[in-house]
């Protein structure tokens, strides 16, 4: 003690034979790590394990353990990699992820091309289209198993935690189908390091939570974990304008999607946390500016990298106690009860919006069934009275079949689906019920006079029952 | 402080429609748990959320504080009620809970019928015929979201991490194929549990594991956590035989099943841990034992239901160390190692197994797309040269389309099924590699002698690729 640590963290856009120029983009991504030895390397979107065991190899020498995370169809793309020791690793998967079917790269590329066929400017000329073209973009969250990894290393003597993760992409802003989806991804993900670093000296995030700064997900996480953005509180920051780490300026992102929200996003992060034992300042933050590094044919990925240096130094004595009150103050509770109500609103609008569809799958689950009967009782009308003509042609026949089967068959899928959404939603609204129930209790063994300018208005304003813990 | 704390934990065979008299057996649990009022009720297989809101509004006045874990499609299943406030809740879902295709009560009941019909005591005539039909029962897990949940309870000023879990039947000792699924839910129960009750005062596990006590999962349950169990370290026991919970006294039982199995098992339990600050000791335990209760017209389920009574006090001073030390001792360290080891080869079998069905899915998928393509070749064949015969008739060409349609999206289906079963598997032997590693690096720290009778000649005879940390 004092120790510096180096995180760096990069969604790698790994998708191979889809994304752009892949495998060199990991030799360059290799080459990068290599010299710079940053002391934790946290990567997204490491879909193919091929790559990983590539970049394993490349940086056997100077990273000399590593562990990547596998979950779902085609895993969780989450890998670490680290100078210290890993002595254990968790993965916690989040019990939503978008939906199985869709899957749209193919309707996305049709559409694209027809517009360029028909040499139109979707883009500028005309904004549904574009957004219809931007959200229908590649919807395959559900097959990559979308999780966050934790892994246990101690350096100097400290229990360090670090946790990495890559939310549910946000492929609308106006029409964001998936927020809720999201907003339970943000909830699973606070709870889970809440519950997991209780021994920690030291906790760090890093990973894309395709989120913005301000979005309700954020503000629970940062709000209920009490984890510091590197970016905020940075002593030095070089990079790209606000902190940007998806910008106009790379070549390989789609500048369109980009103009709405200002030209540029920041979705990726690395937070970090101390303890009564450690404080934990993050001194320099810097991230890639978009623009291909010099001696390079291009960046190395669709996002920009995260490089951060943390300075640990042991806590001074009593001051820990004191940064605990004040954690404890009723202001940040009663914000933090503010933010978890509308979290849970968002989470009921998703159970609301989960039992129609699961209604409407029920429905054509009946619809498919009444039909196939009517079917079979029809063609059977021949078969019992003998010498009766056959009533439609046979193709007709079998032609309706196959579909109402397949109807059956598809719906039915959906129905499971669907009330797996639902189970999972209520869970989390559930959850979220009972957290404020208790903060509602702390908030309680304050003075009135504290809690008074923090939190009496803001209850005042809401729905009492939806903020009642109902036990 | 002290503290006494009594703990129920009852597997409520409650499946609507299909376990017998469910609503009255929910009644008179409920009447149980009212006048017995125990601290900390943990339920499993409470499968209708009906019925746990009936339990809810049943045990309001003894029980105000409750909590219904949502996941999967029919639910967890668990449930626990509280007579002290419930601060917090979280769920993790097991990443393998058996598959969705086999349910198999339809099948079973099917066998049983045409055993009847040809009046062959099957059970008893022929041990093959009965082991198909132990082995067909309801495999219904996939369905229901298999999970361990937590709750947080204060109690005395003493933080209380309470688990419960219900893990995957065993169906079928002499050919579990569900063996993988089941070491792959314990080592995460073991690992959520050590990562999540870093801070804990108390940890009480209750629930239907499906293991018995000498199995693979349970030892490594009980080595990894150092969780301890109320049956043999309680004062005083009354109760079934050996403690068994599944007996062939209750009504309910398949008693044929449990013939060979020496006329009962214990896969019911419940574990409890001390700390530092507070020392646990289990006064005592009772289960029901089979029999009606007097005044009852049945048993509560098919499973007898467990009382433990712990008692808590305050942990003596330095003891905490002494206990610490003892803990990590070589021994424990390298009988760890042993386990993981064991269970990590049992996880390799099933990544095997898994892979290997993966590989029949795809060539089956395969197939299915050649079928096709070559109907339609034929189909076009008379379309493309005209006036040429159709080759086969149509009522053919339509089944056999739809069959090659059926056949392809049923093995797609099983492919993506198959490959996250892969994952979940490869995850987990990953994870237990690591731990072995690390294991490895803290018993080096031991002095040699110590070592040597303990691991290394247990060490010399296992395969040395198996254990060295891979990283």
């Amino acid at each position: 003690m004092p120790v510096r640590l180096r995180v760096f963290s990069l969604n790698c856009w790994g998708i191979r034979y889809l994304s752009k120029h892949c495998a060199q983009r990991y030799a360059m991504i290799g080459d990068h790590l290599s010299k710079e030895q940053h002391d934790v390397v946290l990567l997204q979107e490491v879909w193919s394990e091929g790559d990983f065991l590539f970049l394993k190899k490349k940086l056997g020498g100077t990273h000399p353990f590593s562990y990547y995370f596998k979950s779902g169809f085609f895993g969780s793309g989450l890998a670490v990699f680290s100078r210290h020791t890993i002595h254990d690793a968790f993965l916690y998967k989040y019990s939503l992820n978008g939906y199985p079917y869709m899957v749209r790269i193919l309707k996305n590329k049709i559409l694209l091309k027809s517009a360029k066929c028909r040499n139109v400017d979707v883009y500028y000329n005309n904004f549904d289209i574009k957004a219809e073209l931007v959200c229908q973009a590649h919807h395959g969250d559900w097959f990559g198993g979308k999780a966050v990894g934790k892994v246990l290393l101690k350096i100097s003597g400290l229990m360090v935690h670090v946790f990495v993760t890559h939310l549910h992409a946000e492929y609308c802003r106006e029409q964001d189908s998936y927020l809720p989806h999201r907003v339970v991804q943000a909830w699973e993900l606070q709870n889970f390091i809440q519950h997991t670093c209780a021994g920690a000296d030291v906790v760090i995030l890093g990973g894309d939570l395709n989120m913005h700064p301000g979005d309700l997900g954020m503000r629970l996480l940062r709000s209920a974990t009490g984890l510091q953005d590197c970016f905020t509180e940075t002593g030095t920051f070089d990079g790209c304008e606000q902190g940007f780490t998806h910008v106009m300026d790379n070549p390989f992102t789609n500048k369109q999607g980009l103009i709405p929200l200002g030209g540029g996003i920041r979705i990726d992060y690395v937070f970090f946390k101390g303890s009564r034992k450690v404080d934990v300042r993050c001194e320099s933050l810097s991230t890639t500016k978009g623009v291909v590094p010099p001696g390079q044919p291009f960046p190395y990925s669709d996002h920009e990298a995260l490089s951060a240096d943390l300075f640990l130094c042991p806590s001074e004595e009593g001051k820990g106690d004191s940064t605990q009150e004040k954690d404890n103050t009723a202001g940040k509770l009663s914000e933090l009860v503010n933010i978890v109500t509308e979290a849970r609103t968002e989470v009921k609008v998703g159970v609301h919006c989960a039992k129609r569809m699961r209604y409407t799958a029920a429905r054509t689950v009946i619809m498919g069934l009444v039909l196939l009967i009517l079917e079979i009782a029809i063609a059977a009308v021949p078969c019992l009275a003998l010498g009766a003509d056959q009533p439609f042609p046979k193709t007709t026949f079998y032609l309706l079949g196959a579909l109402c089967f397949a109807v059956l068959l598809s719906t039915t899928l959906l129905y499971i689906l669907y009330s797996m959404e639902v189970k999972a939603l209520q869970e989390t609204e559930d959850q979220m019920r009972l957290v404020v129930g208790s903060l509602h209790e702390r908030l309680r063994e304050f003075p009135k006079a504290v809690c008074k300018g923090h939190s009496q208005k803001k209850y005042d304003r809401q729905d009492p029952a939806t903020l009642e813990p109902d036990q």
